[in-house]
């Protein structure tokens, strides 16, 4: 299970006049959030670990803790087990009392699973998925972090960290894309307003479907961690490759610039077996990331929106993810455009289906 | 040797007023033009094979027949073999008198290869490759074959193969997408108008280098026969595997759209043998034609051009591959703009080189 998991959960039965839970089930992950009302944890600041964050609300005055936590959809069973035993769902909806174990409860539940699996909840747990629509889960969630939650978002390039300030009175128009098995592009022009204006099925899933069949690796981190330590060089057909090692300088492409990637992969006589899973993940990152940041800059284009916001699972925090990205969106958009990320990237349609209990009540 | 190799090379030596060859050497493939001055052969007509191609200008009364060829870049040795053994650089710059073998002969040339190579040409056959911009060729050739040649550029959509007409007034401006290992994206204003506008390195090397290591097949021809037989869905993850069989209806998203190419591989208990190399072959070929058509729509779309020209030897007349573009293209841009492919598409590069003569002259 990932570290992100949900912590402290002894007690989680008792003394909750308002805890509530809300999953967002993908193609690959599900990730949840659970809050819980406190009164000790008043702080809004940010801490090192993302498995919790601490919120005032100040319209609504609630005090409380938000837990999140990530499971491989595939292992389901295992997330139904951990909901189960840590009793999450009981009072899950936020209603005044504690259920029995018998009866019906509602959960908030957005992305596709919270349709393919809705059976399986009600038959196991009794819980009745209360479907949320995903994109407006994701932007809702996007404008809760960035409106609420200080120092979430961020710029990287060059090897260097810096937060943004958010004016929340100049926060629209912005482009959110998010990375999760596929990518969904969405401009967002204000709360609940929005429009999916573009989306590539060249994702998350196609980074650890295609880099598991390469590399045989069994884990999306066990890929991730390989990348740090690979050369996208080996494979990958730079213009230099092309052009005997000069700049293609009249179109403005160095002699580094990725040409064709896995392109060299062509010639050699070389098998799968000869590559490192280093240089392969590496060069698989790259193309991928580097994909996306231009089909991103090109749908902020054609709305002129300055500002990118990248979440979902697929970022993970990960360097080289969002240099390649940032990278990608200064280069196309000529520094225009910017890449922005998020530090709760890979929760935002669990956040914005748990914000849909706000939006019943 | 691919079956559009130069025919009826006998004689070449004899007799030749006028012949002129051109070479486009990429990061894959070395393309080949030669034309050769006859005075019997006068018709303008689109013949089956595209290993020839009967030319009147009426402008310049050249008449004559164009041959083309290719060699894989990484066999350039059989290449220089084959012009040797065909004497095709033996007035190949358009001169009056054959020169002896010991002598130096000008050749034009363009491709990041015409730098990488220039030397090994020297050495070997006493070639001087005269260099010519890659985008200008790429370009030149475009509108010559729109010009020029008869029933040139067709769509293709729904198994259907249309030719177009193309007016000669009203040509300019289009955007040109030759794919070849990489993918440059050209908006052409007119007869050496042109910006070169974008680009992608998920190109047709990525194709062939990927699908090399996924599949072991040893040709870029191999690869696409596979594809044929091949079902993408089987790897690929469709709205329908997150939805539970249930579109995504919402935002337009049908069940069987792909969510995330290679998806399904990340959570099977599957290892690349237990895939078939032809599910796998169809789903990347998929996955970079919809990439590539994608990228393209977006950038016509900024310039408000209607019609998308692709060339390039990736494409190689698989309808599959036409078709995945063609429907990129109309999808994206709702019917709005069209994608077309042209029938001598992988030798824009070589045939801007062979017009460079008359430039010269």
């Amino acid at each position: 299970m990932d570290p992100r998991e949900v912590q402290s959960q002894e007690n989680s039965h008792q003394n909750q006049s308002d805890s509530r839970l809300a999953i967002d089930i993908g193609g690959s992950l599900i990730k949840l959030v659970h809050f819980r009302r406190s009164a000790d944890s008043t702080v809004d600041s940010p801490n090192d670990s993302l498995a919790t964050l601490d919120v005032i609300d100040n319209d609504s005055a609630i005090k409380g803790r938000l837990h999140f936590a990530m499971f491989e959809t595939s292992k389901i069973n295992d997330f139904l087990e951990f909901i189960n035993s840590n009793k999450l769902h009981l009072n899950a909806g936020g209603r005044a009392n504690d259920v029995l174990p018998e009866e019906k409860v509602f959960v908030k539940a957005t992305g596709g699973g919270a349709y393919k699996f809705a059976n399986l909840f009600k038959e196991k747990l009794g819980i009745i998925l209360d479907k949320e629509d995903e994109m407006d889960c994701l932007v809702a969630g996007a404008n809760f972090l960035l409106k609420a939650v200080h120092q979430e978002a961020f710029t990287y390039m060059d090897e260097r960290k810096d937060f943004v300030q958010i004016d929340h009175n100049d926060l629209f128009p912005y482009l959110l894309v998010n990375i999760g098995s596929g990518v969904s592009m969405i401009k967002v022009d204000g709360d609940g307003k929005f429009e999916r204006v573009s989306g590539t099925n060249v994702g998350g899933g196609t980074f650890w479907g295609l880099g598991r069949l390469l590399t045989g690796c069994k884990s999306f981190d066990e890929l991730l961690e390989l990348s740090h330590r690979g050369n996208n060089r080996v494979i990958d057909t730079l213009v230099g490759d092309i052009y005997g090692g000069m700049d293609y300088s009249k179109i403005g492409l160095s002699a580094t610039t990725i040409a064709s990637s896995f392109g060299k992969a062509i010639s050699d006589n070389k098998e799968l077996e000869d590559y490192k899973p280093e240089d392969i993940s590496r060069s698989l990152l790259r193309m991928i990331s580097n994909n996306i940041g231009q089909i991103s800059y090109l749908n902020a284009l054609r709305f002129g929106l300055k500002r990118i916001f990248f979440g979902g699972f697929f970022i993970r925090g990960q360097e080289y993810t969002m240099d390649t990205i940032s990278v990608a969106v200064h280069f196309w958009s000529k520094g225009e455009a910017k890449a922005m990320f998020l530090r709760h990237e890979g929760f935002l349609g669990a956040l914005g289906a748990l914000m849909s209990y706000e939006k019943q009540s």
